[in-house]
């Protein structure tokens, strides 16, 4: 069978060039499209029928994509996740972001709605705050959604995400294996926060219990918020408590958070891991960047991203078939680098 | 003249909720549509025709925006000032990112093309590749298009970015004020990469002149890209001319790279800024969030993000109008933190 790469070749152009001349032809110069379409009578090539039924059927596809802020350090990596599988199928995708302006619930429904009045055929939702005062409006906008790195307490969607209870608990039994026996933790708000907040809180406790480590509440510190600067503002609590508790090491619940941290520490004197070992959650790219290099809970943003889009692509291709609906939980894995010291 | 907030108010119910009613009526509750319209009747609300009519007008506007690699550290901060400016306007974007697969060049085509059929009204293109070659495709596209962080070679598009060779002559500027007189450079292929490393070069190579410096081409050396693995390697190299090059400083093409450089600097035995003096370029928000922290020139992404979007919006309303293409300079600022030192 002649395939694409044969006309290319006969005709001297590129493969997108071919492709533009059977789909775009006017973006393509006349001398060139003469070029092509005469290699292609010459060879006899055929646009493959079973490729091209399926291209067609999702050429104008579009998922949308809701996040909340786009600069948070993970988002580049759910990102090529989910734009390259998007792009293998040749579905475009349409972002919406949200910022600090106006009540997150308002901006959500906004975004969807905007999303929505765009024509995409799905969206995923990528934020913390998915409730069920949103059921309503999403019930009405009658478009398929799955979650990534989020939940839906009554499990109408499914969502791709880490198993964060699970991931906190092998944080700790790393920290274990290590010699360490005086640990704490530094998160925000574990109560407020129920996507990761409680469950990273609840790894962790659940860790300390089944180790019958010592445990008091103020061991677990909190800051404003799971970035950079409630990271530095728990950390500077939990040294106050230092000389009750001489920890030896700290869960951090996101690699933001530890960057924050380990400044508390420099400030104080203190070395990582000499003083104080550092386990992060996360494993941001910039985390193999900094010295003491992270040692992290590894998500797997890009696989998330990837299983978010070929779910929907299923949805989509099979409109009528009930899908299971659940938490789909993606692999986590300890990456060991330089900021734990065994004791 | 009663207010969109006067109806929110009478009615109890959200101003998003109020303008749902009224652009998405089948969006909202019968019960909460019934109070809205209510309210509109007692209160005599009409919603405002001028902003209606510029709203109206831009209803179905949207714009694309092409960039290279999504997981660059300071794509977020040039997004936010995109999309909040995209959103004020009622204007929504759809992303398109390039990978790494296939001829660059191509990718930027598809890309082009793609954002085309999505029926954009405008794109904005961020990337390091912008060649005469694209020209006629450009021509044909028949798209107006503004360039972020990029530049046109003959000036075809309007461009907003930084002034590099300025930014990196006031860079070694800040060095000398500090007392330092043997000053290197890490880089990539100040004379393959056109945009970037030629412009930052060329200013360093000029202050170097200017202050009657010591000179060799040996004190740039070059990574094979502007990251972290770049950054490290082309300090690895600039340290084996020590011997005859006693460096106290050294102006790095990007922050990812000081991020580098940094770390072949601990790897060698030597402290920053004891030992060595580093700046950077960019100012990314996780340069201070580093120990120490990065001093370094600050890009206004942001607001370059903004511009870009109002000037295409300006094209878009004035079509008929000859706009001025050519590069506008947005400022650029030393941001002295923890990495250099007084010598």
């Amino acid at each position: 069978m002649v395939k694409i790469q044969d006309v290319a070749k006969d005709s001297g152009c590129s493969i997108s060039t071919v492709s533009r001349v059977l789909n775009n032809p006017d973006l393509v110069t006349p001398d060139t499209r003469e070029r092509v379409l005469k290699s292609i009578e010459k060879l006899g090539y055929y646009p493959n029928e079973k490729a091209k039924s399926l291209s067609s059927k999702k050429q104008n596809v579009s998922l949308g994509l809701l996040i909340p802020d786009i600069t948070t350090f993970y988002f580049g990596e759910l990102y090529r996740g989910i734009s390259r599988t998007a792009k293998n199928s040749g579905i475009d995708l349409i972002l919406r972001d949200l910022d600090d302006e106006g009540p997150l619930q308002e901006q959500i429904l906004d975004g969807m709605v905007s999303l929505k009045k765009h024509g995409v055929s799905g969206i995923i939702i990528s934020s913390r705050v998915m409730t069920e005062e949103y059921d309503e409006v999403l019930n009405r906008l009658r478009i398929p959604i799955v979650l990534a790195l989020s939940e839906h307490k009554k499990l109408k969607f499914s969502s791709f995400k880490t198993d964060d209870i699970k991931a906190s608990f092998d944080a700790i039994s790393y920290l274990v294996s290590r010699g360490h026996k005086h640990i704490g933790m530094v998160t925000s708000s574990p109560t407020e926060d129920k996507l990761v907040g409680e469950p990273r809180y609840q790894g962790f406790k659940n860790a300390i219990d089944f180790y019958r480590l010592p445990f008091k509440a103020k061991h677990v510190a909190v800051g404003n918020n799971f970035r950079y600067e409630g990271g530095y503002s728990a950390m500077t609590q939990l040294l106050e408590t230092r000389e009750t508790f001489p920890f030896s090491a700290v869960f951090c619940a996101t690699d933001e958070m530890a960057f924050g941290a380990m400044r508390s520490l420099h400030d104080h004197n203190l070395k990582v891991p000499d003083d104080v070992s550092i386990i992060g959650f996360d494993n941001l790219s910039i985390s193999n960047m900094i010295t003491p290099k992270l040692t992290t809970v590894s998500q797997s943003f890009e696989k998330i991203g990837v299983e978010s889009v070929n779910h929907l692509i299923k949805i989509l291709e099979e409109p009528k078939m009930q899908m299971e609906t659940g938490v789909f939980y993606m692999p986590h894995q300890i990456v060991e680098r330089e900021s734990v010291r065994t004791i």
